[in-house]
């Protein structure tokens, strides 16, 4: 069965980065989580308004998995992670 | 256009409030959530596993109607809210 | 696949309840903790020393499950939970 | 609808900056705000009393052009921000 | 000459006040702000959106005025203030 | 008329900054303070004891000065400010 | 030798006391401040501009004479005290 | 071994608790307290100025005596505990 | 007899540490982890999901021993402790 | 009178620190802090378990006296402090 949980990123890259290093540091990101997005494992992604942080929610099979995922992202040295596991809610329409 | 936000409700109710009013305070806040379930607004309400607490997405209009929703929920006078704007991420397959 | 959690509850009782309302409270706690002690599902409590806490393992198929056991604690509504999904170590011998 | 929102910025630029590359940013920094002031999209800016911070109100079309103009700061890798998305207030005269 | 300071009133009302009570007090906290607006000593008021807070701006005489103002609000003592004392921005175009 | 304000400002200098540069620096905030003393508008200046901070009181003519003195500080950019507007007691018996 | 002390007093008196109890515990406090300032002890009290909170400097033989004043105050048991010692400061002109 | 513990505990006692009940309370948490002072298990306790809170070092067994002393203190109810484990610091000369 | 602790650690290594030196010091992290789990002294070590931390249990004859077997660790000067002694809870069947 | 200080000092030093000026500052740390032991205003030095920090009690003539030792630290420059006044407990049996 499919775990939800919440993830927020808080990055923090150096000001003073080699351009070069950073534009390859952001592609290879870029492509890594889009890689997870089309797997259906990652399927959202939110910028939050004004800052360097995503608020994404993630459907893994287990905590194993969801480390994995978060782990090997190339921005993982940079981040601050805050990490919300997500279970139905009993209001929820979609589980009525 | 539609505005998302992520809200986080923690909710405090005094252990000893009266089990009729607070059966009735939990029927009212469910029928009230899922109408904006329903009238798509509130496309998405999760539990935070092992809190009284929920992590959902609003898409309205705008702030205004963020607010209009929120402040006439029956529980609100017994809630802490995180609201975090939202936009689309660069890395987001589905505005690729 | 089982899934492992570590769970901080930090307990606030009124010092005011009724000591039978409190006695009995607490015994329905002790009971219900221990049937999921012994169901293999909460493997581990250990008391924080000095403090009305307790740090636990929960073992369980997943976030709805662990979300369920909490939930149900009679202390619940007395409690703050802090909640963090553990995954492998990759120094655990036991998993070397 | 136009949509407004405080934004405190707090700045932490290196002490040890190169003083061209510092004043270049700054010089920057100050034509980007006013450009946006001019458009009517950063109605209101103010220095926070004894620190390097401002508190601003901007007035924008949603949450997608308030992110495009933050992240677009010349010192947005130096900024930390704190954002509140505001509604109109009920005893507001202006909108009686 | 006036003086600008941002405040930000936090507001917790007990749940469980008098409906009559509340009503009144709410009636003399809204003419109370209202005629410090009036008088051009309030000039902005905005509600936090999804909570119950407003952010606003006083023009004021000094810290006396401010605090004569601020402690005479009907709601003071179910009040948390933030306040912040501003001052011109080198880059406001207001100023330039 | 005179405003009063305490500000306590945290130092952070590099370990390993210059001696020399670090000797100049400290004179010429030593230089700086004094004058500001000996004008009248900083009439204390307090060491917190074991921290390399201090606790002052500023009497300015409004918000504008204030701002204007410290961040003249030659330490500014390695300080961390926390103001608080001040105003007269009601049990002061200097004012009464 | 006199020591001195940096006090800030955060007061929260429940909103619903009796306006008798209350009065008479405001009046009690005024009257035990002021003694302490005319005795000397208490040279400066200051009210935080919008909360109800002072910032006091004390000047007192040593620890166990501040903490009989602070613990004598009638409003004491609904306060909240932060304490900073204090020594000279090396550029204060009134020591140089 | 002999195992030390600074622990800080801050008190919070409702403000309109019964004189009786208070009295007794206090009388019976000295006597507690004295008797382990008297046993060499809690080898210093220190009011810390100007706050309802105490900063004392236990002498224990270990762990388990450390929480059952704490537990069984009369003020327990109305205690918040920060405790820390302490070794011998190597350049404490009652060591060297 | 044995006493238990949980230790929260996190670790922040630079993000340009030399790859070389950084693998060294990771292999030795790991070789002595596993020296103290194989002795028993350390049973239990977990990953934090999606953060650069574990929370481990140690098993240890008292204080000295647990800061003699944390301070050894190679990644010590890169790490913040979180450390809390533990006791049996009364509800654990283990002890019942 | 002799005036009681808790101090609690953490220390944060570069992890890329020259070993040999590590090594010195540290000898020269001891040398010092051992002659404050012996003259009788430093009695107490404890290592917080896990951490690079120590809790120390000092017993000095009064604040100016601490501040000069503190300051005179030679890791004083990495040094964070946490400062506490103390005053004899009213149920300390070395003062009944």
């Amino acid at each position: 069965m499919t775990q939800l949980f919440a993830v927020r990123m808080d990055v923090a890259l150096p000001p003073d980065m080699d351009p070069a290093e950073r534009a390859d540091l952001l592609a290879r990101e870029k492509a890594y989580s889009q890689q997870w997005q089309r797997s259906g494992h990652w399927p959202q992604i939110h910028r939050c308004v004004g800052e360097y942080a995503n608020l994404s929610i993630f459907a893994v099979e287990g905590n194993e998995q969801l480390h994995e995922i978060l782990w090997g992202l190339p921005l993982f040295p940079y981040m601050t992670m805050t990490i919300t596991p997500l279970a139905v809610h009993p209001s929820d329409i979609a589980h009525s």
